[in-house]
């Protein structure tokens, strides 16, 4: 059973905005570096990924802002695995600073060969599939 | 009646990323930089509205990656008003480049008083209330 | 004779950080834009020099901070040739919002091959070396 | 006496560019992160700054390019205090990956009141004034 720790990002000072609060688009980031960092801990990089010829686009990002967060809150992120199917896998993001939701996000992601072509993430990266599909389950039996 | 001109953003190098393409973070950029000089050219900017007293965070952002696009190309985007309440407004954009449809998304905003307070558009800002229920309006007469 | 307009940036909200201005580290983006709208003005953008094999990478920038700025100020950048030397060619650039100088900066480049050697601009760029160098007079005349 | 860990950066994939390396601009950010860094660890963030009235604009930047990083690498920053003069205190950033020198660079700042008007860093932090000084000192030290 996989237990996988939540990545934290430090508000940087140049992600504020005038309004005083982190500008809503670094959360996107936030996600990026999320997803990235937990591909790293299983032993998935986004270099390893491409060197296997394989790049995964972003197909969807869809965030709740919640509670506006600024310097120097520490945002943690809870990763999971929503949905996927033979050819896409959808994150949900669950970002906190303390104990209160500041922003829920999801993500969906395809995955392309070097032609550019759909490639199912079972026959491209089976570890990958692997792993995701662990992520997977612990959503479901959270759930029940 | 209004006629806006859609917003033009010239992708830049350093919006670029490793993978060749445009970072999907800046679309969210892009649409701000099309409200603000949307509200601009209806003579009330995210200045004016400050000076006022209101601002107005946003609630929710959505996108729909359709196709990648890269340095140096010029992004269209056609903005509309999707939805208005009390308390909300919700805008969708059109992105292209050329004929080629690259980004669908919308954003939900809300408005807060100098307290923090969620304040009717209508009582707070009429004008922009007014002008953007004339953008919601064409959007009704472009469907029928 | 070369007559190069003055490139415009206009500070975007999200550059703006939470003292009010906008962020320092986007004065490097506007230096990078603007050598960019240059070289395109010039019929040589990065495009094309890419695409002949040629990449620029920065060596150095420099960057005094006069003023502070703020969304919804436009810079106006005035960009010259300050050196130019077998392998390297030195920019210069005053920024102002109308009468006010903001900053002034330089960079400095060098020009590589494919295989990351460095190349001459005059060999590899004949036609870029050119419009550089007349930029380059036109300095040295508005000196005398 | 003091031994400040060096800062360390994971260069994200936002952060690259269609160079395939980490864009130039970042590196300033990098610069902010490690300054801010420190002035926490000496129990002095911006935060607290700001709270007692104190802002601290950057007057100049400088930085000069060594060798191209990129994703997924870990940049090290070795920060001192280079000069200290009654109104400004200028910065050192030595950026290593591994053994590697990537970038070499300076910053200088100033210390402003609520007016807006220049004060001595000894007369409006004192705290963090005699913190600067040891660091100075070391610099010294370690020529010697």
């Amino acid at each position: 059973m996989m237990n996988m720790e939540n990545y934290k990002h430090k508000i940087q000072y140049y992600e504020t905005d005038k309004m005083g609060i982190t500008h809503h688009s670094n959360y996107v980031r936030i996600m990026e570096e999320t997803r990235v960092d937990m591909m790293e801990k299983l032993g998935y990089g986004y270099d390893r990924m491409e060197a296997e010829g394989i790049i995964s686009p972003v197909m969807n990002v869809s965030l709740d802002y919640r509670k506006p967060t600024t310097y120097p809150d520490i945002v943690e992120v809870e990763l999971s695995v929503l949905e996927m199917s033979r050819f896409k896998v959808k994150f949900a993001y669950k970002m906190t600073v303390g104990d209160t939701l500041v922003c829920s996000a999801t993500s969906t992601h395809c995955f392309l060969n070097k032609q550019g072509r759909p490639v199912t993430l079972q026959e491209s990266c089976p570890d990958l599939d692997e792993a995701f599909s662990a992520l997977r389950q612990e959503v479901d039996n959270a759930k029940n």
